[in-house]
């Protein structure tokens, strides 16, 4: 119930012009009917910016204003909204995207770093220049997550949020597991098959699913989250083994990251976790994401699709463009500043948290081992729940690998355990600790 | 962005006052203060109707506008937004609704009935008088299924939306699978718990499935359905044989609505269907519901959680509530009537349609019969994939069931060969013929 004269079209500039940007380009031109009919009036891009003006980039650039520096794209005149699909937390994205919003213009993007790092400043000039700064895309792909932990689940106060929120490494683990390959081998066919970077670090150290978990849980929680706060692993020690030995106890594992909100406040972490084979996050594989939302009234929602890739990704960035163009915006984290929403949210550290733990080690085949082991999760209060020992990988090797999983039990006991099992002479690599959810 | 001052509230009248209806005063009162900082003002419940002033409804109405009359509630000058809860889709329900829009107040609805069968003329209603009408509770509970198809996949040209929509037929059909009691003995327990009406036709006969799928269907595709061309099939023919059978072939039996956009037209059907055991929708088990959407760029997309009870459908009916604050309300079915949103859709008839089938025979154990019956299916053109012959319950027994699935066939030539069958003398009850998808 649009006012706006619904022959007045919205005029985009789009402000990076690799997969996404192009494919945004495509999917503008080919569903351009039903997104009038659906936004109320056309939505037409009329400049774009980008380094190399003669790739092939599969769209016709035609007739479009063409500006070399990103920059300029947002003083052009004819551009009502400014699109930053050029990605990173720093330099020309940062830059784009602050001087539009200064100009109040609307800014629409799939930059999860760029959100993560300076969502409260960008929340701020977005509020003082009146300009909407929408990022469906930065969250989980084609998944309308954060619409859905907006404005679909608006009324309930959330308990949890998270999910498997990085397609590469649910990918690698899912290889893993179907496969027994180790870690490295299929790091290197998902870089062939296009589903790693040449340089993987963000996505398997962990940093873009926390990226993606500050922000939901800034949208969940109506506050921004401190980055820096939240507790962040990859999944560069995760072994074969351990897939097999997951399995073995009814477990699969997958990245999550997890935020809840407790009474000792904010517990924020992006981890492997072992998750029950039957839970429906155990379900989702490949390069698929899957958002969690937990809330008092609602239970549990769980929304599932594909994290990235063009289509989805421009699914995303134009659904945004559609809420601009209905003049269907709202505050950053979804509350006006005077309700809290300058206030940053900072996470607990992980020592305080509470859990069950899965345990590998690598320990010597002979009498008294085990005893010296469960001797020093006694004396450090940690119960445990089962335990696995498999025999000898051959009948002269020295080592054997043992598997511990325990009850519940706080963090910080579970930490110094295995700090002191680790020292022990008996116990011959680092220990393999990795946590166990509900899912 | 609202621009109303933050402290006028929005008040609202309530009519039924059932377990939603108390539940969203309960939710509306726990949560104020998050849904004013997310609404941008306050809402509060100012008047209620219902039949019995005296019963105890766990949530203390005093203080507040009392109506015998949902009628008069409407027209209770202190009341900006009716909120209906009685249900049905004839009577007070759609008096209410229908005054309430002529009276240009907005209407927040629970009852997909009504919009199943009267969406295209209260659609009307709203555009005429700039009155919005919001139902997200209509379909799903507490997921933001309408949120999600007519905003968070606006974007796409969906070719296929439905799912899970019937928590009841869920939770039969799973319990069936699990313990294998017969339906009749499942649905009694249901009814015992109160996972099922005194009359479960609506239910169990797949109407109510089927008022949630033309709602989802004509949001999708951007017009309303009409609902009678939908085809509709129950689950009390479902034997648990069957979900034997069905497991033995990989797959599970669930009640699924489907509506299909196809250059032949729409396909809308409600029927049980064999999904593969490792699909997503073959994980949603007991009372949970899950919703499907599949368009060309976004990919598929699931949404899963709680489909009734009084939690979940309060947050869905109060996320409507915010959205009427934050004055981000549209049309009915996301489209200005100018762009077709008046004209209705009308379903191809089943037999249009194609696909793969199950099914199941009680036949002599004498020779010839597989030969008789595979001449049929020969005849009309429908190519086996596999059979599944069981041995004789007993040494005695004349009879053996016989299980076939078919290849992907037409609808017409299966049901010209089932009729075929069904007349054959060695097949001795009627044939039971359920439909596989991929899910």
């Amino acid at each position: 119930m649009t006012s706006t004269s619904p022959t007045t079209p919205l005029r985009l500039g789009i402000a990076g012009l690799g997969t996404v940007g192009a494919g945004t380009i495509r999917l503008l031109r080919a569903n351009a009917d039903l997104i009038r009919a659906r936004a109320g009036r056309p939505l037409e891009v009329v400049a774009v910016s980008a380094r190399d003006r003669n790739r092939d980039r599969g769209v016709d650039l035609s007739g479009l204003n063409w500006h070399d520096r990103a920059e300029d794209l947002v003083n052009d005149p004819d551009v009502d909204v400014v699109v930053e699909l050029i990605g990173g937390s720093e330099g020309t994205a940062r830059t784009v995207v602050e001087n539009a919003l200064k100009a109040g213009k609307p800014v629409v993007t799939a930059n999860k770093a760029l959100l993560a790092l300076h969502g409260p400043s960008l929340a701020r000039l977005s509020a003082a220049h009146n300009a909407p700064l929408l990022f469906e895309a930065a969250v989980a792909g084609g998944i309308p997550a954060i619409k859905t932990v907006r404005e679909g689940l608006a009324a309930d106060r959330l308990t949890r949020v998270g999910g498997i929120l990085n397609g590469t490494c649910n990918y690698i683990l899912t290889v893993m597991r179907e496969t027994g390959q180790a870690f490295a081998s299929v790091l290197k066919d998902a870089q062939e098959l296009g589903y790693a970077e040449a340089d993987p670090s963000t996505d398997i150290d962990g940093l873009d699913a926390a990226h993606k978990l500050t922000i939901l849980a800034g949208l969940a929680f109506g506050r921004p989250v401190d980055f820096s706060s939240v507790h962040v692993e990859g999944i560069r020690h995760v072994d074969a083994a351990d897939q097999n030995f997951a399995r073995a106890l009814g477990y699969s594992i997958k990245l999550l990251g997890l935020a809840r909100m407790t009474e000792n406040g904010l517990h924020a972490r992006v981890t492997p976790c072992l998750v029950p084979q039957q839970s429906p996050l155990a379900q989702v594989n490949g390069v698929f994401n899957a958002v969690v939302a937990e809330g008092e009234f609602v239970g549990r929602i769980m929304i599932e699709g594909r994290g990235a890739g063009a289509g989805p990704t421009a699914s995303a960035v134009t659904a945004d463009l559609i809420d601009i163009a209905r003049g269907q915006t709202m505050p950053v984290w979804g509350v006006q500043a005077d309700d809290g929403a300058d206030t940053v949210l900072r996470a607990q550290p992980i020592t305080s948290g509470q859990g069950a733990f899965y345990l590998r080690l690598r320990v010597e085949d002979r009498p008294g081992v085990i005893a010296d082991i469960t001797a020093v999760l006694r004396d450090c209060g940690v119960s445990l729940r089962s335990m696995l020992q498999h025999p000898a990988e051959s009948e002269t090797a020295p080592h054997v690998p043992l598997v511990l999983v325990t009850h519940q039990t706080s963090e910080a006991a579970m930490q110094d355990a295995l700090k002191r099992i680790g020292a022990l002479s008996a116990v011959t690599d680092t220990p393999v600790m990795i946590r166990i959810e509900a899912a």
